[in-house]
């Protein structure tokens, strides 16, 4: 009944955003920052500019990781703090990631409240025995850089923007003598206050509190410095301390910390901070983060939101977001440009901006440095994101791409173990998933001419970092020519990403003319043949003896070598080299079954219980779009000549993975991979091997659009007689003449120019 | 047995120390770091150059602060960390305090071993369960910034020696393919690894380790960055770590990280570094602090110690103290200038310096800041150091004691409360013990004219501190005139010495011509009357109401109102004014008679047996020398016109509390306060009123002495026919002339000269 009650509110939030206009030169009016906040999508619904360091947003609850001991497999669903059928709201906090399958962040929860104190979050069954409230999507807004909710608890409305920097609230309080702002340190995500290592908190003055957090969480050795300032001077304030107690109490006992002391510091700490309101009075909370001092907050602070004006912040960032997505201007039904304009806000969101206004920021050697010529990110989910996200990025943002590039190298030098990113976030190395897909996101860099550093550089890290033996098997890789899987788990799949990231080492070598280099890497991105089993038919994991394991399910995700994908599915990961994977497979024909019946077969239940991280409605036949490992999967018909066959998949992909709705995102959106994928696929091309300069064809799904290059120049797309019917290419024009093949190259887009599609009802092969 | 046996071998090692020459040109010969290190006197032996920050030294164990949830005595023993009669020694820690009486520091143990792996320390019962070691004082050497000791377990000999930021390790080893460095991040005193924050380590390279460790201890958020290079690549390494498994565990778990991994963080962790060795082969150690960063750690190292000639730095560090110990030249007896010199090597020990070559160091607002034309100094123990301390460093030491100051201010800029230090030690306010007692050494200084910065902003840092009203009863005192014990205790204790640093207060109000402050604060200089109960003739503890307390007894030290001291000795306390403190107690002859009793009488058991800190010995009838608040006490007869009994009651302190052997100190030397008032009255003259210029007599210890000023002039004491019989003063001819009163002023001892005593075996009253 909730969730029902729960879709009715948000289908009239989302028309509400969309109904005013319908061109796109104001295309924020398309973003609904509410796609995904149900179920898998693991986005969140709040204020940020694009790429920026806050993530101001509400959090409907955070849990512990562990219960009794045991894993709580419930804190999943609070990735992103926000899950759409929630009841109630905890607070605004400052850090979120976008669509992960794991999480971290969480600072600094700010909630307002009236009443009585209470610091306690309390539950959701019962709000009213803590701090948080019962909410109503109908008393809610989402768009980009902007969040407000009533809080039906107190009847306070909440309102929330950002810049790159700083979390700008702004919360209208009713008429009471007892209005408190709760600052919880203790709220996270994954291990609620379990994780904090260190907080640390000064209380300036009546109108500043400094200070910073410390975690032990996905990023092992984190800490987030923050500068809090108030509108209006507070009453008084005051703390509790819930860490629990440490052996040396040493000579802090002469004070009470509990009420105005100023000075404070410890495990697990909670702040109030009081007021008299008038009614409707706002009281605002700037609140600034750095990685690197309470000076670096400060400056941050004080550069980016010098005035108490909430609408020229929550104005200025819109603006940003309006330019951000101008990149791409589109045309298509309402429901269209909603799925398009919202994806491409979720791949403007991270990699998210990681320095202070000076250039300052933590390393992952914990050392402070200057970004020196460049932005230094961080978020770099890179199993996910060298895919599509990075590859899109080198066409519509490549100055960011290049300096996401120079981001990554900075974290190369900045390794003990010499290797690029894996999944770094904050400062961090989280070791999450596999590859060293840093390479790929390099190499589509410089192949594409978007990385204009130094190239040798470049690839010497990328060479460093994928003959790091002690990673995830390497060593035997290198040794063997494939990992084996009793000592490496998820085997097949590490062989098979190393060999297309070899690849991807190979195509920088060669354009730089290193021969051996090339050499080398391009023997090693032949290894994927090494884990084909040729008597099944199937990718299968091999022993370090050089038998395939025996115990051997295809359909199963668990235990078989692979990660986040099946046999079935993972065995077509050679984007390298496809042509070369077909013939191995058994040629084109039993490739072409293989490959349908992925689409068409229905997973038994037992099989789907196991697959991680996606809905019922995420998985189509077999074909698992929530996860990555497919994600070129139905583009391969075109190695078989089947182009329309490539078109009706993906627009049933586009069709049933990415709706308009909180649940509408078929599996995490993974910081834009499954975003990126959609604006690609309905743009109508899609890179299906990043480090090559080709993007294979597919069907659009806009009408038209126009693609602003930083070049200065456009490259139109048009789909004539598009729409869900006419989803089969019958002609394809570039700058007019017939294109008789079924890719585009990077150099013909960005020498601008125009791509027709004609469509029609029926295949064209 | 074992103690007897102990002091056999330290009276060796004493003479061997002492026996080569006889003048003062050489004077560290006379230093001796093991006096003190037996039962209270809490000074360390090992090595460090004057006021360095650096203090590398052996720690005999380390015991938790609590066991069963108990508080754990014996933990006070290992205050410096080492006990002269331990048996064993558990390895070589970097930072100590000199005397203190209570503790922190003990970071980054090293430990040299032979054979098989052993990462716990072991019991002192069985050495062989462990990596520590049985050791011998036979074995053992300890010289100003020298030390060494053969540890029996596995032949390896040890030696340490250092620079201000790095020690200096050189362990020669017996052949084996087995030798070991253990690298113990968890030791520490007070609170053994529990007050582990955090715990960061990366190994470089195979000789060079990096990071940082973070404790909640004393300090209540502390942080020592660290670099430790070897002399030789390390063949291996490996770690443990000892936490308490995190609820969450992240993707490390992916790496072995027991064995040659380079990137380590957790809050229990231990390492080893595994070498071949040839028989008698050195391996060196160079290990660097810094309170910034890693790289200012890394800096220290390569400014301070760019060679690995260990000798070199032994001979350059002990050339400093040769140096400092110069700036008085003394003569005596053997027996004399062992306890002189050591008694000035004690006094040169802290405050510590605490910033890197660059003058960057961490501020008390954990910020980074840069010391800007002055050294800073860390280590302020100044409920004891105000007495003698500082004062001292007035005369010899003026330039660091205005540095000191300065370090005081910047604590003070940098506090929240705006407080000036109480005891801070490492960036952080450890608020132990009671009174202001900053504002006297800011006092002494600026009075004196040791202090050239702005004084005005010096006096404005001393008036906020004695007006913060949230510390130790503060509000109350301003308010009621005295601290009432029902609101804050030890409420006597605080009432005079909050007295007495108001005067000094006005001191520097007068010499600044800031009459209303000085009127203040000589109105706040009279409130210790407030206290005295002229119905039994003590310093009474009072209520709220204005009653005086009825439950009271003069004996104790525990709940009647003061701290470390009896209503017996702490009712003496009015420095500032002994004259009307005389005439309010009774006069002078009532006066004489209880201060006669102070020294004869005989403190029944049940009374010493709750004095802190203090041996039997310590004690003097009820004066107790080794807590401080009757340092002035044995003064006081100068204004009983009765200098002969000042002179035989010094003379009688310094023969039994000071004695050069390892249980030679009867009370914490106090960071230097204990030895500071050896070498003043040593000299014949003490301080009784830091910020007043008069020096009061005594009896001269010494035969003669030269003080070496800093405006290039030299004071020279003479003491004609002084012997331990001829302790009374006869004459005194100041440049030749009769002084015919009791006291110098700094002023005479400034503009250099000779002061003549001339003793014999009867008083001259």
């Amino acid at each position: 009944m909730k969730r029902i009650l729960a879709f009715l509110a948000f289908g009239a939030t989302l028309f509400a955003n969309a109904q005013s206009k319908n061109t796109a030169a104001d295309p924020i009016q398309y973003v609904n920052p509410m796609i995904g906040t149900h179920k898998m999508g693991h986005t969140y619904p709040g204020a940020t500019v694009p790429f920026g360091m806050v993530q101001l947003s509400p959090d409907t609850d955070t849990l512990p990781y562990e219960v009794n001991g045991k894993y709580n497999a419930d804190v999943y669903k609070y990735c992103a703090g926000y899950q759409y059928d929630d009841p109630t709201i905890v607070g605004f906090s400052h850090t979120h990631f976008s669509g992960t399958g794991h999480s971290d962040l969480g600072d600094f929860l700010l909630m307002p409240t009236v009443g009585t104190l209470q610091l306690n979050p309390g539950t959701e069954q019962h709000p009213e025995t803590g701090y948080r409230s019962a909410f109503s999507h109908a008393d809610e807004k989402a768009q980009a850089n902007y969040y407000s909710v009533r809080l039906k608890e107190n009847n306070i409305l909440a309102e929330l923007t950002a810049t790159d920097r700083v979390g700008f609230h702004q919360y209208t309080f009713p008429k009471t003598d007892e209005a408190h702002i709760i600052f919880d340190l203790m709220h996270g995500f994954y291990n609620y206050a379990e994780k904090n290592v260190w907080t640390f908190v000064r209380v300036e003055n009546d109108t500043l509190v400094t200070g910073y957090r410390q975690t032990n969480g996905w990023g092992r050795t984190r800490i987030v410095y923050f500068a809090m300032t108030f509108s209006k001077p507070f009453k008084q304030y005051g703390a509790k301390d819930y860490s629990k107690p440490a052996v040396y109490k040493g000579f802090w006992r002469k004070f009470d910390q509990t009420k105005n002391f100023p000075d404070l510091a410890g495990q697990q700490l909670r702040m109030h901070f009081d007021f008299d309101a008038n009614e409707n009075e706002k009281i605002q909370v700037k609140f600034a983060l750095s990685s690197v001092s309470v000076a670096g907050a400060l400056a941050n602070l004080k550069t980016e939101i010098p005035h108490w004006d909430f609408e020229r912040t929550r104005t200025e960032g819109q603006k940003r977001w309006n330019q951000e997505l101008s990149k791409i201007q589109a045309q298509g039904s309402p429901e269209t440009l909603t799925n398009f304009y919202t994806a491409l806000y979720h791949t403007f969101l991270s990699p998210t901006t990681y320095m202070d206004v000076d250039g300052q920021y933590r390393g992952l050697d914990q050392a402070i440095h200057r970004a020196d010529g460049f932005t230094n990110y961080t978020t770099f989910s890179l199993w996910d994101t060298y895919r599509a996200l990075h590859p899109f990025f080198n066409l519509i943002q490549p100055k960011r791409n290049a300096d996401m590039v120079s981001s990554m190298l900075a974290h190369y030098n900045q390794s003990v173990h010499k290797m690029l990113p894996v999944w770094s976030h904050h400062a961090n190395e989280n070791w999450c998933m596999i590859g060293y897909h840093s390479v790929s996101v390099i190499a589509d860099a410089i192949v594409k001419g978007t990385y204009k550093g130094d190239a040798m550089q470049a690839l010497n890290a990328c060479v460093q970092t994928a003959n790091y033996a002690r990673y995830d098997g390497i060593g035997e890789y290198v040794k063997l020519k494939y990992v084996p899987e009793d000592k490496s788990s998820s085997s097949v799949s590490k062989t098979l990403e190393y060999a297309y990231d070899d690849w991807c080492i190979a195509q920088i070598a060669k354009k730089l003319n290193q021969t051996a280099i090339y050499e080398e890497f391009m023997t090693r991105s032949q290894y994927w043949k090494n884990v084909y089993d040729p008597t099944i038919g199937y990718m299968r994991p091999r022993l370090s003896d050089g038998r395939f394991r025996k115990e051997f399910d295809v359909l199963s995700t668990h235990g078989q070598g692979f990660i986040e994908g099946n046999a079935w599915n993972y065995s077509l990961y050679v984007p390298h080299n496809p042509e070369e994977m077909i013939t191995m497979m058994g040629g084109r024909k039993r490739f072409s079954q293989h490959l349908d019946s992925l689409f068409t077969m229905y997973l038994p239940d037992k099989y789907f219980a196991e697959t991680e991280d996606i809905t019922r409605e995420g998985i189509i036949g077999n074909y698992v779009h929530g996860n990555e490992p497919a994600h070129h999967a139905a583009y391969l018909y075109n190695w078989l000549d089947q182009p329309a066959k490539t078109q009706e998949r993906i627009r049933l992909i586009l069709k049933k993975q990415y709706q308009p709705t909180a649940d509408g995102l078929g599996g995490n959106d993974d910081c834009g991979q499954m975003s990126a994928w959609y604006v690609f696929s309905a743009l109508g091309f899609y890179p299906v091997a990043p480090g090559s300069e080709q993007y294979w064809l597919s069907s659009p799904a806009i009408n038209q659009a126009t693609l602003q290059l930083e070049n200065g120049r456009t490259f139109e797309i048009l789909a004539q007689k598009q729409s869900d019917k006419n989803v089969y290419v019958q002609r394809v024009l570039l700058n007019g003449k017939p294109l008789n093949r079924l890719y585009l190259t990077h150099q013909e887009i960005m020498e601008g120019g125009k791509l027709m599609f004609t469509m029609g009802p029926k295949p064209k092969n």
